[in-house]
């Protein structure tokens, strides 16, 4: 196996090293330059290989109750979701297109979970009748749930806006004020309305955060939402039967970071399970695992249309860009000088280059001065019908940007 | 005509304000309620009439010579194309698919003005065939577009990048090192290389930034790109017949904002022409102008789905969300507490509540934590069924937002 020679990996590099046979940067057996080749510039590759290596590690370290839930969001590509069941437990869902998408993956609609604020009445219909798990936000979704779908007794989970956040986590979820869930401390009203209501309740949903590295905070918040939820179940209307702990599972996308230490994070787990087992008797602990699952099994491919030099910097003009892949560019997080990690393959087999390196930026086609994948890093020399490659790549990608901006063709994706 | 209740407005809200008929809010006409109930929700309306009447103030503002390019990228709805053909004098495009929107939609391929760094083969290969002109951004696309087009002998203008910016601009394009055009410094050279190519130079391209309110800046820069402009000519394998000055005439859309002074731009502008006339004999004015033509004749409409209470704060949990109005949202300037100019429309015949005054945040219903049109802003109360105006609203939207993001339903689009 050869490394890649881009030198601005996270720093436990594991995730980022694709199988490499006669220098060729390989998918699953298939040559990156070939693939390219037949498939047209810039494409999304994803490696059924590396999804069930992800998944299998995550069992291994996980309780074995575990349940695992993929959010579609996550990736909603039909091969992928239809890769999905069987080898995970369950999809969350977060929208009537997505309930949609999860029935046609062959996902059983007992198998869903739908969360999410502002569900319209059509959704609460559709997932209602699909025999999906639904997870109420406020009394008030209680209360138009039963009006809808009260006929069909829905099964519901009462989602938690808890005291505390997942404070390391990019993006939090929870904590303070939020539109996400009732407050802890109304839970127990709402819970009351609940059970007055024809909803068949389960147990409970609390998200702190996403993409969180940290895996003694993920524990932290895992035993306070025990806490909370053992504290709650007092006042169901029925047995816990669920508790639903979030995910917040991150991937090292940008220098210096460093993997979640999943081995200490499953022995947390299972402490916690044995607590839930004597706490919450007989309800399943249930993680919603996206980025985590599918993120490192992705590759963002594009080309570099030219090389042009601007007032002593070194431009890599691509022909993908944020349309494509907006997270990579760094718009969300407003980090606009971090970037995921990236090489480039040069020459017709897609080699990766082990020679010169050089400072360069490389910018997609867009005329918006933001669209830049990596700004003032070094890279092996790429020449025009080079190769970049981005990693971690796998997930919040073609569906999380902009692909309709400037009126360029989406990229392609394709699941090997 | 009756004033909206929302008291976030720009300072000067002329723009802001629709035609309200007996205290409905209407759309050339058509009473929003009425619409949204046919349309369904959420909904962007545009109105061919706000238009028409930007258009006929900025032509009047500005010295009659003045051609006017209407950028596709702004809002390149199919029917408000095809209204702007006639309206305005050509089309910049931006991609191959916004030369195949714009060729469809009437205009003729000699009107249409393509820039943009990293076009690829083929869209230099249609653009020479529609007769478009193709704006340069490297020595390097020069000999490429001679390489595949050379014999068409297409017509090619440069573009500068110039030593300046234009700084109070909320997008820098211009100045330092760029990915877009030819370095000043570097385009004697650049031009030498071009009248050595089958290339019919036609003049220069400047582009300094993009969403400016202020016109003594935007004077400015002109003037430079006058100057520059009027320097390379002598480098120039033709006579210039063309200097297009880019665009950067912002709209407001954050509290405070005050519009531009267009007035005091055309009469700097009408000095200019008369200095063009002396410095490069023959050539043409152009101005790029997309958001100021068309975002303040656009509304984003959506529906209250829940009023929800959390730790003292109210929320008004909508259909609509940043999957259909990126830039609403605040992702894109990291202006989190900014927001848009913002109305609530309510009851049956859906008309701005004029009496009792809360402080809402007003969310999107997707599962992230930056879905928030505006936070803890004075709005009229609004329940369920309600509607949510967001103004400002008619560029840069629906195409320019991660439409497939969770699964959702685009926004309907209708110019009345």
């Amino acid at each position: 196996m050869q490394r890649l020679p881009d030198t601005h990996r996270p720093t436990d590099d594991r995730h980022c090293e694709w199988r490499a046979i006669e220098g060729c940067l390989t998918v699953n057996g298939s040559p990156l330059g070939e693939l390219l080749q037949q498939r047209g510039s810039p494409c999304y590759v994803y490696s059924r290989e590396r999804i069930d290596a992800r998944i299998a590690e995550v069992r291994a370290a996980l309780p074995r109750a575990t349940e695992l839930l993929y959010p579609v969001k996550a990736n909603p590509l039909p091969a992928l979701l239809e890769h999905m069941v069987g080898r995970v437990d369950g999809f969350d869902i977060a929208s009537g297109g997505e309930l949609a998408r999860a029935l046609a993956s062959g996902m059983a609609g007992e198998r869903l979970s739908f969360a999410g604020p502002g569900k319209t009445d059509d959704e609460l219909a559709q997932a209602a009748a699909a025999g999906a798990l639904i997870v109420l936000e406020s009394a008030g979704e209680a209360q138009r749930l039963a009006r809808i779908a009260g006929a069909l007794r829905p099964r519901v989970a009462l989602r938690i806006n808890p005291p505390f956040d997942l404070a390391p986590a990019a993006a939090q979820m929870a904590g303070g004020a939020r539109k996400f869930g009732v407050d802890s401390e109304q839970a127990p009203q709402a819970l009351g309305e609940i059970g007055r209501l024809p909803l068949a309740f389960e147990g409970f949903h609390c998200y702190p955060g996403s993409q969180c590295l940290d895996a003694a905070a993920i524990i932290e918040t895992q035993r306070k939402t025990l806490d909370l939820a053992a504290g709650l179940a007092a006042f169901a209307p029925a047995p816990t039967r669920l508790l639903n702990l979030g995910g917040g599972l991150g991937v090292p996308c940008f220098a210096g970071e460093v993997p979640l230490d999943l081995a200490r994070l499953g022995r947390a787990m299972h402490e916690l399970a044995d607590q839930a087992g004597a706490r919450l008797p007989g309800a399943r602990l249930t993680l919603e695992l996206g980025r985590f699952l599918v993120a490192e099994a992705g590759l963002y491919v594009c080309r570099v249309i030219e090389r042009k030099s601007s007032r002593g910097k070194t431009f890599l003009i691509v022909d993908g860009g944020l349309h494509h892949h907006w997270h990579a560019t760094g718009a969300l997080e407003g980090r606009r000088h971090l970037h995921f990690p990236i090489a480039a393959l040069c020459g017709r087999d897609a080699r990766p280059a082990a020679g010169e390196l050089e400072r360069v930026t490389v910018a997609g086609p867009l005329c918006a001065p933001h669209d830049v994948f990596a700004q003032d890093i070094e890279l092996a020399r790429a020449e025009p019908g080079d190769l970049i490659v981005v990693f971690q790549s796998g997930a919040y990608g073609a569906t999380a940007s902009p692909a309709g901006f400037l009126g360029r063709a989406p990229a392609g994706e394709v699941l090997l």
